[in-house]
């Protein structure tokens, strides 16, 4: 029997999981794995004594575990300098590292990891709380070339936009409902702009594609701009808006584009029906096809089973030899990125209005898929035109809109949402 | 740069699939994991010269894969009896081994493996094609009790009810469909019957809950009886018929039930919306929670995307030491699982048969939850009484039926289908 001897940095959610497995499920786990956890140190600004620390000793010293008789260092404590640094110390002392941290990983995995497999670094956790999505890219589809992925990457977002379509709420309802459950900070801005899903898309990206990547070459949207307006309309459009991260590899030059924004999803996809704070990862591989993970993305016990899975798996840790330092490329600058579009224009019902959307349009070369216009109830109310478009860049659609908006009858800022079809 | 040299059983689409990987891909998966796929011989009764076998020499005698010059035998020649002989020679004479072959898994894999983990033999391409769910199962959810899984592992069922519920469609035209588009072998009876996915299932169970299984002892059942009139009340009640495998280890007593059968399904589930032949795994698990994991079941590439994972996985294998061996446990008898049932009842519209009907359900302590009776067109005309019941006991569901089945207003077999409520 193998015992691993841990110093657990934190003392939040996360790390009481990890305490709470375990104590819990010490038994079927060395049963499993041959392997025993001892809780050797748990390290905290404050002392919680009614947590039961598994026969650990409390520490305020980050550095106390860094002694020798830790094997494995838990980095839990969040943030991301002291977080950074005594993942530093604790691989340079030759420890194995597991964290849940994903700015760490977002913006340092690369100078931390110095190619994949070579350092004792577990980062599972840091992606999508329970989904073991990072060992499904990194061992079971090694074999696979991946084309591109998708994801619902936070639970928050997930949950607003869930809100919005099934109760109508608007994005401020729904926000206040998700902060009265405790499913969003009382600063949400993290999770609502897109960062917090940049920082879980970076990781995926660099993964997936072998690339080193630049957290600030990722296009980042929220979801603050949507209404209940865009919603309705896109499921009469047949489609569902969610917050997503995506990432694709193109396949003439291998050109990398990885952003972050809402989109419309056709509602028939498996990934458009993964609502509330679950998150989900869809796959594209071409020897696997398509594969989709769901579960929850965030949540004490949940991101605990990730880490003790980490913990778990440096105990059979061996560096790999001659693998490639992933490659530094420069990501596709969102302008040249091309997808579909949804567009909602409010405007004056006057005789010619639509003409007038379609000419700006089909002057930047943009087709119209669909569209939808509604009587107005009264003559010269505003109304909403909604149009579906081709696919076309980003230079063209912004172009185009500019000029839509600079139309006489507009009456209000255009809405623009990408459409991303799953395919 | 490590090599690894291969000896493949088997020319068919899952061994053509591998092939093509190490053709397409043998780069990119040098790149990644440090290792150089060799293929040195692949062995089947009639040469393929259309083939490419990447630099293998063809051999029709399967003893030639056992030479000193293969480090790992794949096997993907199907059947039971051959398999596992060359699975055992493998093993016998040192070589690591990664099968797709479910048939000899879930009836030998206890003994051909003797403890998880420590035996060179790797079987992720034996369930759901490329979902990497073996892996997830004893890597990902490692450091969880799983208290339950249930899955969509028969492509062929799910695209047959699929067809039926989307398109109207009988099970014998679906099933035509299905066999003319290569999703239904000529003789249907391994899956549509259920046995496919009870292997499947049998392979899931002893993983989830560390046991050694059985085969016989699951209760398997088909789709062949289900009705598109059962799919179509179904949906009226808010739920969709999936053929699926169940496994559940009790909290109380550790008992553990494993089934395959149509069952309804909430609609608004994830799990309801996995269609056409994709597979889907939903496993409950304590620190984790619900995780969901889908893609291609079947398929060459999408095999080979597995088997070729193992394969890496292999090449890094080190026995697990101090295991627990799987325990030997007995299941519970069928008569003893508690679920809901959906009954469809076809009688002659006479007074007082509901209160017949519903006075042997209650007679039986089984509770009615929801019932339609449409108005019958003209009197006397046949009905059909739809009722969902309460959980109860296999043994007690069947007495009711019998006694329901007996009236004298009964027209013809009563259908009843489990519910399964995913939670």
């Amino acid at each position: 029997m193998k015992t691993v001897r841990l110093g657990i940095a934190g003392l939040g959610t996360v790390a009481q999981g990890v305490l709470q497995i375990i104590r819990d499920n010490q038994s079927l786990i060395a049963g499993r794995t041959g392997v025993t956890l001892e809780v050797k140190r748990v390290a905290s600004r404050t002392p919680k004594p009614e947590i039961d620390l598994v026969g650990g000793e409390f520490v305020t010293d980050l550095s106390q575990l860094l002694a020798d008789d830790v094997d494995v260092v838990v980095e839990l404590i969040g943030g991301e300098d002291q977080a950074r640094s005594l993942i530093e110390a604790a691989l340079a002392a030759g420890k194995g590292v597991v964290t849940a941290n994903k700015a760490v990983i977002a913006n340092h995995g690369y100078e931390l990891l110095a190619g994949k497999g070579a350092v004792p670094l577990k980062y599972e956790a840091s992606v999508a709380g329970a989904i073991p999505i990072i060992q499904a890219i990194e061992r079971g589809l090694v074999a696979n070339r991946l084309s591109h992925l998708v994801g619902i990457i936070n639970g928050t977002c997930n949950y607003i936009l869930t809100a919005m379509q099934e109760e109508g709420e608007s994005f401020a309802d729904a926000l206040n409902t998700a902060q009265a459950l405790g499913y969003a900070e009382a600063d949400p801005t993290f999770d609502v702009e897109g960062i917090d899903a940049g920082h879980k898309l970076a990781i995926l990206t660099g993964l997936a594609f072998d690339v080193a990547v630049d957290f600030s070459a990722l296009h980042v949207e929220g979801i603050s701009a949507i209404t209940v307006a865009d919603i309705e309309y896109a499921k009469q459009l047949g489609y569902r808006i969610k917050h997503v991260g995506i990432a694709k590899q193109h396949a003439q030059d291998g050109a990398i584009e990885a952003r972050v924004h809402p989109a419309l999803v056709p509602e028939d996809a498996l990934f458009a029906n993964v609502n509330g704070v679950t998150n989900a990862v869809l796959i594209n591989a071409d020897a696997a096809g398509q594969t989709l993970f769901s579960g929850p993305g965030a949540g004490g016990a949940a991101t605990a089973s990730a880490v003790v899975a980490d913990i778990l798996a440096l105990s059979r840790f061996e560096p790999d030899a001659d693998v490639l330092p992933p490659e530094q490329v420069a990501f596709m600058p969102i302008d040249q990125v091309r997808c579909a579009n949804y567009l909602r224009i409010p405007v004056r019902d006057e005789p010619g209005v639509f003409a007038r959307i379609a000419s700006a349009l089909s002057e930047h070369n943009i087709s119209i898929e669909a569209a939808i216009q509604k009587e107005p109830r009264q003559r010269a109310e505003t109304v909403a035109i909604v149009i579906l478009t081709g696919d076309c860049s980003e230079a063209e659609i912004e172009h185009a809109v500019s000029q839509v908006q600079a139309l006489p009858q507009n009456v209000d800022r255009i809405a623009r949402i990408r459409v991303e079809n799953l395919d």
